[in-house]
């Protein structure tokens, strides 16, 4: 693939790239020609070096979760910064970065509460698919295309908001870090700062995908002294239990509900109860699969837009709590760059979470990974 | 009325006295002469001398909760011991006492754990109406009487497991403690112990009876800022506004959703909500009052047997939490005795939470207040 083309590194210059379009869903992704606009004022042009393949990303291509199209999907970016806006301070052209899903303002009233993480700056949960002004940087073939949650990382070249880039630590390894920008600390936070799993507690993992593994790597870390892994891929579990997972369940292979089963394993249900596939039923059943009284089941994954959970609320009010967690609570900005030393530092070692790497325009095979559940998380090198 | 028939006070003796019988639902209860067994092994004997109603009560006898019947309701009771069955060590006769719905066995894997209180002697949650030993101390006409969570305090003379029976301060004022064995405990402790409401904070109650004011006054203690109070009654405004509520909304008075209204006064929801009254329609809306990203919801009503709580799952994802409660998570005879001491002392005041009292035999009319809503606890004296 030819290299992008790009006149000056002013930021007053339209660069045309490569990029993998999703015209609609239920297609496969289309490598095209784009032009990538200058960074407004506040917004930084991002060379992405690398990019991990989201569960999210998934369900979007599946058509379960609407975002608008024509988009550039991938949000679990990592990239070198080749031009900023104006009065953009916090980085600088070179500076090796993060793209995040979730910017962090630090103005906002969400931003200012010592609590949680949904920057009012981009309504994640019902994306607009456009920058702050309203437009987006990116042209094909003449057509505006949508932007993803601000981020966009299947492209070479992409527009953040600097409110949405973490600057990170020049000793990264950039074909590794990537995951940093999602599924690590999603998995993470839904375990230290979600659910705050203790040490000798028992967990269940529901989805042993690149998130639900970074949960069972934090369960780990917590101490718990049992994880059970489920999933109805069972290439999952050989590095589920490489990770500390201590029992595998496939719900196809039992004879009963895997939340009776887990119930019978751990005498009435575990302390904590993960999430991290995105379906309605998966969040009942794991509601179910912890203890009745003491039981934390916190919600990770996606379920498909305008879907219900239903259950009978007796299954609550026992004092069992439902908690949702969006990229693991943490305030980005401040909180993941930092995680990215601990990783350089070898404070834990996420490496295993990635099982393939592929060039970026075999997006499309990366996909087909992940589908047929032969990876873990399959990293694009750009 | 006349005095109940005792010929001796040995343990052996069958008591006839007075008792509210629900026969069926959707009934007066009626008031009738019946037998209570002398307690067996490990029961107590007590002698009723108050009794709260509370709303678990009036859902039975609405039809909405189902519970074995014909039965002796009431579980919010305060009492002396009459007599003690073998091996009862922890009282003994003359003892100023409380009837708890949730017993404390202390041995059990729910007692030992140091979270949560739903000790597996009790099934609270599917009411067998019956003794650990699948009988009933109650005969009514020939007929066997079912009891109401182990407890079945409507009536002169109870027999409750001593697991269920909590000792309390000789110096407690027997017409007013009985709302220590349910309300009290309830409401403070789904603010103390669930939601865990920090000073300064927004806080809404749904439904301003006997356990949501009790919510209030905690709230109001842990330093709450504002306290938003919800009901359909508004004879509940005044003694609400009286015990901490800082503006009281009438979802019927509204001219949008309730939910809508309580967002927009506090800046995008609460931090902390609470459903005191036993609808899904109303856990929804409380749910949905909480801010997004950092609202907790405590669910402590009891919706009606087989209901379905419905809602999008994206209302928890960015980090709600949705937690039930029963009796305040307090493990009911380690922490309750205690409460009692702290209101003799005059740590708190929970008497304004009694605005009626009644002679049990007008049990009749004191639901009828109850349903009326003049009353938050009516308190029968027998
Ligand atoms: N809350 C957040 O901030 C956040 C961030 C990233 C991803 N997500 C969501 O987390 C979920 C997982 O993401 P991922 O990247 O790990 O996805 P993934 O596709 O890599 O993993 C999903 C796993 O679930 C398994 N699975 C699918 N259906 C199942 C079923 N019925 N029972 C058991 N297992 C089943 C699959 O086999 C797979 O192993 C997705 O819903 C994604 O949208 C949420
Ligand atoms: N979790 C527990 O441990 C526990 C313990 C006791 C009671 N409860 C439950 O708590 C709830 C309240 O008990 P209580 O004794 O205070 O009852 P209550 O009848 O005294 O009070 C209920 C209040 O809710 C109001 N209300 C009814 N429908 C409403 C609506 N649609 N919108 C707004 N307000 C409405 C009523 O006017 C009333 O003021 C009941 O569901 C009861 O079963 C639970
Ligand atoms: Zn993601
Ligand atoms: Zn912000
Ligand atoms: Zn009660
Ligand atoms: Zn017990």
């Amino acid at each position: 693939m030819e290299q992008a083309e790009i006149s000056t590194e002013t930021s007053s210059t339209v660069i045309t790239c490569w990029a993998a379009i999703a015209w609609t869903a239920n297609a496969p992704l289309s490598i095209e020609k784009v032009e990538v606009d200058p960074p407004k004022p506040g917004e930084v042009r991002i060379k992405i070096i690398s990019s991990g393949l989201c569960g999210t990303d998934k369900h979007i291509l599946d058509g379960k979760n609407k975002v608008p199209l024509p988009a550039i999907l991938g949000h679990e970016g990592a990239g070198i910064v080749e031009s900023i806006g104006e009065g953009v301070t916090s980085v600088k052209p070179g500076d090796k970065v993060l793209t995040f899903p979730i910017p962090e303002c630090k103005e906002c009233q969400f931003c200012l509460h010592p609590k949680g993480n949904m920057c009012l700056k981009e309504k994640v949960l019902s994306p607009t698919g456009l920058m702050l002004d309203g437009t987006s940087r990116f042209t094909c073939r003449g057509r505006k295309i949508y932007n993803l949650f601000g981020t966009s990382t299947f492209t070479e070249y992409t527009v953040v908001h600097e409110i949405a880039v973490g600057k990170i630590d020049a000793a990264a390894p950039m074909d590794k870090v990537c995951i940093m920008s999602c599924a690590v600390p999603t998995g993470f936070g839904a375990v230290f700062n979600t659910a705050r799993v203790t040490p000798g507690s028992t967990c269940v993992v529901f989805g042993l995908g690149g998130v639900g593994l970074a949960v069972v790597m934090g369960c780990k870390a917590s101490g718990a002294s049992r994880i059970i892994g489920v999933d109805i891929n069972e290439k999952k579990f050989p590095p589920a239990r490489a990770l500390g997972v201590t029992d595998c369940l496939n719900p196809r292979n039992l004879k009963k509900p895997v939340q009776e089963v887990v119930k019978e394993m751990t005498g009435g249900g575990v302390d904590f109860a993960f999430e991290v596939i995105g379906n309605t039923d998966t969040v009942v059943a794991a509601l179910e699969s912890c203890h009745m009284s003491y039981g934390v089941c916190v919600m990770v994954g996606e379920s498909p837009s305008n879907s219900r959970l239903s259950f009978d609320p007796i299954l609550l009010l026992p004092e069992r709590s439902l908690k949702g967690s969006i990229m693991g609570e943490y305030k980005t900005r401040s909180c993941i760059p930092k995680l990215v030393t601990d990783y350089i530092q070898k404070k834990f070692n996420t490496d295993p979470l990635i099982t393939h790497q592929l060039p970026f325009q075999k997006i499309n095979e990366a996909f087909e990974l992940l589908h047929g559940g032969y990876c873990i998380r399959c990293v694009l090198l750009f």
